[in-house]
């Protein structure tokens, strides 16, 4: 066991003391059982095997094809079980993440706002910005089993009423028409550079005028080297998707641009949080 | 190729300038096969599969058993083939520490040594002696399939002649006497402390009334974190055998001193080696 501990000081994972060990603050965040952000159980699920595990088992084919070597299209093969789990093990991040970006976007509380949540997962995202604001309607887009997690976080925070739900595939759903708001929160790296253009086509038109799309997720440098966590994401997603891609915020501009967005700007989420927001204007 | 490099910068193992890709300098003392060090191939089977990988498979169970969960002894069976490609695979390291060790003993070359190299490996560290001193006769104990890289390598060194081999197992293999120096490079850390003791025990009337043990190996700090390889090493050693590990300076001292060895000293090998000397003095 002191091994063991010793080589998770290395890592990072746990701090020593004259001889005790101590979970680092980073650690205590999302593995102490009384943190709000504790993920252990499903994390494990999700990071330490099932889907991604077997995505890196064959990572040198990976490289090889430049894509996932998992059968179909791999985490991106329709309702793929995957994303359920997923919703789950990252909804305590999520959750804190999304109260940040809601006071970001500071929409004024006495005015209706209509809010498409594109693969919205555990749904946090749309639901702050109900809790927010109460005379926002939420309509989440996913597949149907991850949209039975979101449904339910929504029946928690006491948005149920309000939380509408576009089940299906991203590309075929109807999205509707007029949203003030549309979130893309960690998707746009699941989908190549020719389905991120598709993606961004097909969501202008369902915004109103003044609409804006939120663009949330890893934004590297660059030389893609800076932050950190944006080469192994970048990793990833190529175990597990055929072009998955860590987007740079000079790519994502040009994709807006390209989809005939009028206007972009980039905002930090907090010091703490690895990562950024994007935001789109269509006028 | 792009996201496999970039994250390859992010180990550490690569650099990236004006989005071309470089080997950092310390792979490219180890990944260049034109530099002397080029370890690639023998070293991928070493750390890279094989019963190392095994044992790592079997980490949980090694870590709350307090030792390798492989059958047996782990890498400390009886002729255990992992030895042999070992020795393959770490001599064009052993090989340039090796001189650096015989540099740092500084045997004058007119005088005749007689050096018992125990548990030898590629028997470099003998070999480097014999190289420099003409009057040297080094007596290289092993594993016999470990015994036969380490000839080859005498005679390539051109010094088989002086170069004598006793064959099988450290406990019960007849070292003989009056030896002036006793070699553990890198050794130790594979028992555990009671075989230490047995060992150093058994060590100290082969050799000469001013004879030395000279250790080689990473001895970290007292809280055993740095140096960084510290934890990694002691990990492995954790996976694969029953119960070696990493013994720190003041642990070392107390081993030699309760086998009736009388000084010993510290001494650092170079500063881009992260291994230290500690010689120890029968009288």
């Amino acid at each position: 066991m002191r091994v063991l501990c010793d080589y998770l000081c290395l890592t990072g994972l746990l701090q020593k003391r004259s001889d005790r060990y101590w979970l680092a603050d980073e650690s205590a965040l999302y593995l102490d059982r009384h943190s709000n952000q504790f993920i252990a159980n499903d994390a494990i699920e999700v990071y330490g095997g099932g889907t991604l595990a077997e995505g890196f088992e064959h990572l040198v084919k990976a490289v090889r094809i430049g894509g996932t070597a998992l059968p179909q299209a791999g985490t991106l093969a329709p309702e793929h079980p995957y994303w359920a789990k997923f919703a789950r093990a990252l909804a305590p991040i999520g959750s804190a993440n999304a109260k940040l970006l809601a006071n970001l976007l500071e929409y004024p509380s006495s005015q209706p706002v209509r809010v498409l949540d594109i693969a919205c997962g555990h749904g946090h995202y749309g639901i702050a910005i109900a809790k927010q604001n109460p005379l926002a309607e939420i309509f989440a887009q996913d597949w149907p089993g991850v949209l039975e997690t979101a449904v339910a976080n929504a029946r928690d925070a006491g948005v149920v009423e309000r939380y509408h739900t576009i089940a299906g595939d991203v590309f075929s759903a109807e999205f509707g028409e007029r949203y003030d708001l549309a979130l893309l929160a960690n998707f746009l790296p699941d989908l190549g550079p020719g389905d991120c253009d598709r993606l961004l086509a097909k969501i202008r038109p369902s915004l109103a005028a003044d609409g804006r799309v939120v663009v949330l997720q890893c934004i590297p440098e660059d030389d893609r080297l800076l932050p950190p966590n944006g080469p192994s994401l970048a990793l990833s997603l190529l175990a597990q998707t055929p072009q998955g891609d860590v987007y740079t915020h000079r790519e994502l501009v040009e994709m807006f641009k390209q989809a005939g967005f009028v206007r972009t700007e980039m905002r930090g989420l907090g010091p703490s949080v690895r990562q950024h927001v994007l935001i789109a204007h269509r006028h």
